[in-house]
């Protein structure tokens, strides 16, 4: 406390207070069995009167290993991470593990490199939740597991757990040609995951025999590029009755550029999200959205990097889980022309 | 790298390559100038050749301080944290530390809880920007600032910067009261920000001798339980024409509520939220909303988190920034009934 700030105690002064070394007090700490009975309580006796805490630096020391994982994001303004994050942590935590989250928007504002932030602390392993520039992976030293993307930022030996975007908006297209829709429309944006869905609309369309019509190529992927992709795709081809966006955010732009129009969702024009973020599921919006089961990609990647640390030579790790589609109240059947 | 991971080298790696103690290798590291050119030198070529990166683990064995603030945030669900964040970044990048960030949510679920994960990263300093359990924050040996509320978890003796929730309120208020409304209801929920921001709506309607109309008292402060909230004012309040919403993603529940009553807003219910979140201003939701300068409160904070470091017994530091409305389209003047 402020205040009252009395030093914090440290491992010297639990070993002065026992009696005993430093080393010695590292063995109880990490449960060494060489310790004798006797000297093991006085050990603990003086932690107990000390009110001294393990410190997990201390601990990273003696062990090489800090149980801390680097969470990277891109941009905490877009929510498609918090479940990807509850996964991890439900799998993470039961081992022991931390998670510390950075994102690379606050820090290529300040100019910081979050990767460099996590190795400074020591981190036992990375989690990539984004896609940082090519080559600020280089040369990191400790194992990188790719989450919830498959682009890898030249870590090309890092194991990957993502949901399949391509496949998602696959369906998210299949859903909307289902109800009869024919002219549809697409807004990307500059982004790995982006390229992978652009593909998947595309591989849809193709399949169904209709005309792409792909806007926002030179955007980003938030609610402002959303909105721009989708006024550019409504003033630019006649006649759209469905939009398969990007990402939720994404399509929370295109509503405001369809209102301006005068048109309504889903009766003139039905929509589609990605990612089911919590977004989507807010009774307002109530978004048909790509559940990338963000939740399990988590879980399955906080596996693949205890794996990892168990056997570092074990051979790159890639899986891809099937999204599936949550049908909300953004998409009807095409009104009969 | 997973494939050819060789171990990463440590102090002890550079130490011998060096032909030095592993002390002195410390004292470089730290910038000591009780070190010899020559020592000094052939310490930093041990270092290049090796790849070795300065762990600050080790730094924190030697100084003490690992440079690393824990953040605690209420749940990743609500962005209101994103500005907050960014305006803390601000001032502890610059200064060297770096910021990791975990929430009460996640640990609620995991039974884990994140302080004491915080301190066994041996973190410097805390950044409270949530509501800990009762008791959570007792005998934390780190400093603790309180950021972006005035609710203390027990930390009596903590620092605290946060935007002032009942003038924010009371200027949502009276800025309805301003356009004409006189049925003026707000949604509640239970939290220590929920109930400064409920004193200012009871003020300002006090002030101006209208009967306050208050529903969520037993709910929480999600979409959810605005929308919950919403329900109960419309149907046991009589001609409602405002609403003072507890937060944002409350004010887009009591948007659903709206609707599904045909009211719509702004021409038959105004409705104002508070955060100034990045939900408020997405063009397809426009709310007028409370602006808690949270930036601003980060950067405070992380300025009085600094000079605590620097001056562990000076007495509690408290700050309260005046919040500032954000009007958009979701208030209008009261219709002449």
């Amino acid at each position: 406390m402020p205040a009252d700030a009395s030093p914090r105690p440290t491992i010297y002064d639990v070993a002065q207070r026992a009696g005993v070394s430093k080393s010695l007090v590292s063995l109880v700490l990490r449960g060494s069995p060489h310790v004798s009975e006797a000297r093991r309580e006085a050990v603990e006796a003086a932690i107990e009167e000390l009110g001294y805490r393990p410190s997990r630096a201390a601990a990273a020391l003696a062990s090489q290993r800090t149980r801390t994982v680097g969470v990277l994001i891109d941009d905490f303004h877009n929510p498609w991470f918090v479940e990807l994050l509850a996964g991890l942590r439900s799998v993470l935590d039961p081992a022991g593990y931390t998670a510390s989250v950075a994102d690379l928007q606050l820090d290529a504002a300040s100019g910081r490199n979050p990767v460099d932030g996590f190795l400074a602390q020591h981190v036992d392993a990375l989690v990539v939740a984004a896609e940082p520039a090519p080559g600020a992976l280089d040369g990191v030293g400790a194992p990188i597991v790719v989450a919830g993307t498959r682009e890898l930022g030249g870590a090309q030996d890092a194991d990957i757990v993502a949901g399949d975007d391509e496949l998602g908006a696959r369906l998210a297209t299949e859903h909307l040609i289902g109800l009869g829709h024919r002219r549809i429309g697409h807004l990307t944006g500059r982004s790995g995951p982006g390229a992978h869905r652009r593909r998947g609309y595309e591989a849809a369309m193709a399949a169904a025999g209709l005309a792409p019509a792909v806007t926002g190529e030179d955007g980003g992927t938030s609610e402002e590029d959303g909105y721009a992709a989708a006024c550019d795709l409504l003033d630019g081809t006649a006649g759209v009755t469905a939009i398969v966006a990007g990402n939720d955010v994404m399509a929370v732009g295109a509503l405001a550029a369809l209102r301006e129009r005068g048109l309504s969702v889903p009766a003139e024009v039905s929509l589609v999200g990605h990612d089911d973020s919590p977004l989507a599921a807010y009774r307002y919006l109530q978004l048909t959205s790509v559940d990338g089961h963000s939740r399990e990609v988590g879980a399955a990647a906080a596996r693949a990097l205890l794996s990892r640390l168990d056997h570092p030579d074990a051979p790159p790790h890639r899986e891809l889980l099937a999204p599936e589609l949550v049908v909300r109240a953004s998409t009807a059947p095409a009104a009969s022309v």
